[in-house]
């Protein structure tokens, strides 16, 4: 199972890599069942990512790369003109379904990119080569997600037990993951490791997701309800926490799950080291610090009927923001594909950015 | 709503005490039905209270209480030892059914030493003489929890939101709470109070009861899940923090539903006062801390199954203590009946508890 693919582009003759279709596993229906969406239209997309069919902030991004491909390819339009215009309208149409997560929009940008720069290109090459520019971010992805992993294996040296919290595996990507990706790699390499998974209300993603992926890979996993982590660490059964990030502002404020700003305030609490795991396309170094970052938040029913059964009386208040922001002091490191860095973050992300690393 | 009782005992006939049943709100299907239990036996008790049918710690010494005399009612024994014996029995298999709460140890031994001191009156009177003592045990639980109530209220006074984790609401006692009661009191004042719930993994004592008790009553609540709470006080909309006890040990560690010792630990990054609040009933002063209070570990298909929904793959290792300990260091005060204790406990707790305080 660890060579599950989340998320893939399926042409539909062998040969031509257009048309095709994206196929994707259905995360909402997990764990109980493993269930494969085929996707035509960006519409479907747009609806898929919305109702967190398809999550993780890297494999939005793929799935918008792809989206784009599925726009060009359902365009009607005859003129290069008439093309790129429906493609630039696709991707700000897709850039709307989630607002907290940066790789979409960075995966949305660098597809128009590319569509500007090939505007010229017979109608059928233009297409040919978005599914090849969407099929790079694909590729890369895996890439990035085994160098993270690597560089992340270093710090599980010596140690045993990590908690993380949400999903940042392989589901979350296309392959491997973020903050579970060092994880996969000591246990191939027989470590004895073990993962704390907190279930991750509303939606359970650790439960339903993180649960799951690790105990078909064979790893040694325990499900905990978020409001356990604090006492699991108080025990010492926790040497570390990993966990992912949707968008890492230029300080280092890193927004993820809600929930992960109060595990890592327990974390300090208990002097264990907290660690985000996530790919410089996560990196937005525009963005100043957390203050910044647009929260998203969901409807009130995931909280009240989460698991198709009313848990709250009628009309009750409800907060739910998606995501939170963890202050920069509060992390020990942020590990990306191109090594691990530390504070002071300013710079040592920036540095992690710089053209030649990614080159 | 506010005069909901959520335990009584019933005479089967106006005008004689015994025999009789108990009246219980079942909590299993609150928030959408409002159902009431008749229990008329001893095992069924020890079954509603298993199952968390009859739950929070003063409402479950009450119903103790009112067990012992179901026994007493229901011996068949005609002899005065025969009739000690059976409800002895009673009282020591009652509290094998919950380990972490102390209200049910001190109900049941105030019961068994009343049975022994009424040991040689003609069996009627005895039976009489245990149903009057659980009656006082209910009427002093609601006395209780108005002293709590006023008590607390002076720390509401300027300030207007408040935290809480669980249910130590009217539901977890007779009427009106301990943590829940001075919300109740400022309510009717008119003063504008305004309550954030923690859901509280598993169970969802927070989005069943206390929403729905405290939504009965018109206050403002809001359902928060319980990784939400970092947050909320990082948004600055937490005055304070009012949770109950299951046990407080001699030093002033507490007891209480998983998840409280990291609602205190996040309070206190955030620099909110965070307060327990229960009866004497609820101190066990033959504890000197924490450590030796045992914790109850709940069923796994809790964390699995919570809502007839499989949420986590097949046979996942889940870790589900019912309880954790919150160190008294990080508790800015203990209310109970007789007033506001503060640190150091171990003195103020012991001031709190002595005889002429109570009488």
């Amino acid at each position: 199972m660890k060579t599950l693919l989340t998320i893939e582009w399926m042409p539909e003759q062998q040969g031509k890599i257009v048309p095709g279709f994206i196929r994707a596993v259905d995360q909402t229906r997990l764990p109980c069942e493993l269930r494969f969406l085929k996707i035509r239209d960006v519409k479907e997309l747009w609806k898929a990512v919305k109702t967190l069919q398809i999550r993780g902030a890297p494999a939005i991004g793929v799935a918008a790369a792809f989206g784009v491909v599925l726009a060009a390819q359902n365009s009607k339009k005859l003129s290069g003109p008439g093309l790129v215009a429906d493609i630039i309208r696709a991707a700000d149409y897709l850039a709307s379904c989630r607002p907290t997560a940066v790789n979409l929009f960075w995966a949305l940008e660098r597809m128009k990119k590319k569509t500007l720069a090939a505007e010229n290109l017979p109608l059928d090459d233009l297409k040919k080569t978005l599914a090849l520019e969407a099929v790079a971010i694909f590729d890369e992805d895996r890439q990035i997600c085994r160098s993270i992993g690597r560089h992340g294996l270093a710090l599980l040296k010596g140690k045993k037990s990590v908690l993380t919290h949400c999903n940042a595996g392989g589901l979350a990507t296309v392959q491997f993951g973020t903050a579970l990706a060092p994880i996969y790699l000591a246990h191939k390499k027989g470590w004895p490791v073990k993962v704390f998974a907190d279930e991750t209300r509303p939606l359970l993603q650790g439960a339903r997701l993180t649960a799951w992926e690790l105990k078909q890979a064979g790893i040694d996993v325990t499900l905990i309800c978020d409001n356990m982590a604090a006492q699991v660490m108080r025990e010492g059964k926790v040497d570390m926490v990993f966990v992912g990030a949707d968008r890492i502002a230029a300080n280092g404020d890193t927004a993820n799950k809600i929930g992960t700003y109060g595990v890592a305030l327990l974390a300090k609490a208990h002097k264990i080291p907290f660690y985000v795991l996530a790919p410089t396309s996560t990196f937005d170094l525009k963005t100043p610090s957390g203050a910044a970052i647009p929260i998203e938040q969901r409807a009130l029913e995931e909280v009240t009927h989460g698991f198709g059964k009313q848990t709250a009386p009628d009309g009750v208040n409800v907060y739910s923001p998606a995501f939170d922001v963890t202050p920069a002091k509060l992390i020990s490191a942020i590990i990306c594909e191109n090594g691990i860095c530390r504070p002071p973050y300013k710079q040592s992300l920036r540095h992690a950015c710089r053209p030649n690393r990614n080159g």
